[in-house]
């Protein structure tokens, strides 16, 4: 007997085959058994009759516990009410392993007991939905990259200075030093664009921020692109076309799953270039005039960037930010030098900030004087100096955090959910 | 006047362009100048001629340091000769930036000066190649994987407990606990594999290893696949088809960068099913054989690797070591309890270790007194367990190391040019 996946079953149709999986949940009728087996490809119908199977088995199957595991031989029927459009006329099974009494029950459970068992609750459907959009998700943006000539070159994780301040960098012993975990591959990013044209790094990155937000996690993903002889607007063109992509590439080869988180997709389908973009400036006045407490000057917080993402039906480009509440290497903008050529991307729907990037500071003299003024060590950056010495051209990048998009695209309010295994505050089990 | 990028020189043929980069080098006889611009993309031979630049700027291009920023303009004409097959005659130039005295020169310089400079030698053109290739084969990686049903499921640098034993962890204060950085994501993808069937991790692990060998380093990628009901046959013959198809991508996309690298391309073409399969102890025989003091029982060492991976012209599968030289979670042997159900790739040529995996324990009697046998604290495998008490069946899983797997490719004698920016002992900048 065949061994065959069910994404596969319609291949399938009218023969007899076998299928290996655990027991999703199951109901009884009568002399008919109706168990939903999934084996991570899909789900599918098994019905089993008393009269085929036999009592013994027949049985045992009702008795069998939700996740238990076990192999389904039968005739592979089509039947449009099914999940998937096929159901199995089941002529034997056999149990591999009969579970226990399975924690997660189709019963409502607290968040905080559901973390706890992440490692079961990831088979729930919800959940597998979620990690089959972020795997299509990150497909879609590393091919989408390497059309566009991009290549990926990965930066380090341990590093001997911070980017952006040291007060949420995690710091570790490495031999007889000191170093810290990456907040943002950037600046390697810039060594190798010189050396490349256009590279993107892709890895996780890592914030000790002492916060418990729904939009918060110690440990994220980031992609990076970073392009040689680009500036602002050449960036903020770039990350239009890249969302727009990675969004109809999610609505092209995951209906099922957004289907399954209940995700209104009508607002995914209008993500189309031109994204509107406004100046930092016009975005204080909307806030200002929508009742916020807000001063030109300071950076948003979530219920300023829901208010302004709300604004709109497609992600909003904001850009030119006060050079004060930006990082360091930031281009000031020729025009006001409290200014600095940077942009962050606004989700729509309260998502938040989905991307942050900008032009990086070709001169080797303004550099130095950012170092000075953000009171960063000088030694630490003596390579990146090195970069303003050698052959200094205008440039320009941006980061897309991949849990913050995921949660936008599947419509989830907690990013929690939008990587296999969260780390949160005080939270690093399993 | 269109900026065109040197890899697309070959569209413009006639058209006169513009290019953007940096001097890779460059030399003058009598009228004329024979500049060597890369962009990135390439590499082009731009010739200018002193009647037609002028003399102001033929002798400010004559004094332009290596690595200095240039835009060049002038007529694509193709030409044999050159690098890519075009070369431009020069009708002007725009310096954007003279550079200093670039510290890395056509001379030969030491590796730990490279090192110390690794954000400029990354410029350099097998340093080029070296990453292109990388990009390819993470690529080709990523495509298998997909185009086999896997899902890519990121599993966690942040770990509460160790996989493989604690002397060569890295720890760090998480908050108010102590947490480790991964060594393998192996743990975590059994978890997530029980909810997708087939899944794969791709991330950086890290090994806090006092060793200088030049095969290793303490941050590295690593791809680890793991498939349910897969045993260590299934899991040999994926291994087989995967190198297999990733040296072909790479053969297939990278024979300019192969060349640069001065790569013996037919030790690589070579490479298909099936490969050779022997067991340890037929490997451990073939050590006595070749006068290594080796007693079976023992792990190899890199003298020993190498023997066995230079009996061979393919990769070879060593399989069932004894499970006392391999991790908690193997399965063992049922012919012989001694022995681990398990599997090493070693590359041909020298190159050591590429593959390690084998096939998971499924029984949770026995996991429990593997975990009491190596130590480890069972409260931190709760949840690891709970994978044996749910629906537990027989599965297995490899990694690949992608920077061993990367000097193979290129024949790098040292995997510490593999990586953009190398971590070792007391090695952490730039």
């Amino acid at each position: 007997m065949a061994n065959v996946s069910i994404k596969d079953l319609g291949k399938h149709a009218g023969e007899e085959v076998t299928l290996r999986g655990w027991l999703y949940n199951k109901r009884h009728k009568g002399k008919l058994q109706f168990i939903l087996l999934r084996d991570g490809s899909g789900t599918a119908q098994c019905v089993a009759f008393r009269g085929n199977v036999g009592d013994e088995l027949f049985d045992r199957l009702d008795r069998l516990g939700q996740e238990s595991s076990l192999t389904v031989t039968g005739t592979v029927k089509e039947d449009k009410r099914s999940p998937g459009g096929y159901e199995i006329d089941v002529t034997g099974a056999e149990i591999i392993q009969e579970s226990g009494e399975y924690p997660i029950t189709p019963k409502e459970h607290g968040v905080d007991f559901l973390l706890r068992h992440r490692h079961l609750w990831l088979r729930s459907n919800k959940q597998v939905a979620v990690m089959r959009i972020r795997d299509r998700l990150v497909r879609a943006i590393r091919e989408f990259l390497a059309d566009d000539g991009f290549i990926n070159v990965d930066t380090p994780i341990f590093t001997p200075a911070a980017c952006e301040g040291t007060t949420t960098l995690f710091e570790l012993k490495y031999f007889d030093e000191m170093a810290y975990l990456t907040q943002s591959g950037q600046l390697y990013n810039e060594a190798t664009a010189m050396a490349h044209g256009k590279v993107y790094c892709f890895g996780p990155t890592f914030r000790a921020e002492r916060s418990k937000t729904r939009k918060h996690l110690t440990e994220f993903w980031m992609v990076e692109p970073e392009v040689m002889f680009a500036d602002l607007d050449d960036i903020m063109e770039l990350t239009e076309r890249f969302v727009t992509a990675i969004v109809k590439e999610v609505l092209e080869h995951c209906r099922g799953e957004l289907e399954v988180l209940e995700r209104d997709v009508s607002k995914l389908e209008g993500i189309e270039p031109p994204f509107p973009r406004i100046s930092y400036t016009d975005a204080v006045g909307m806030l200002k005039k929508g009742g916020h407490n807000f001063e030109w000057g300071g950076d948003f917080g979530a219920p300023d960037e829901t208010l302004i993402g709300e604004s709109f039906e497609r992600p909003v480009l904001v850009h030119r930010y006060p050079k004060a509440v930006k990082a360091f290497y930031m281009e000031p903008d020729p025009d006001d030098e409290r200014i600095a050529l940077c942009v962050d991307m606004i989700a729509p729907e309260g998502y938040g900030e989905i991307i942050g990037g900008g032009q990086r500071t070709a001169s080797l003299e303004y550099l130095e004087k950012q170092i000075d003024a953000h009171g960063l060590p000088h030694e630490a950056f003596e390579w990146y100096k090195d970069l303003r010495r050698y052959g200094s051209v205008y440039h320009s990048g941006f980061g897309l955090g991949i849990e913050r998009t995921v949660a936008w695209l599947c419509g989830s309010k907690h990013i929690r959910e939008c990587t296999a295994f969260p780390r949160m505050l005080y939270k690093i089990y399993p």
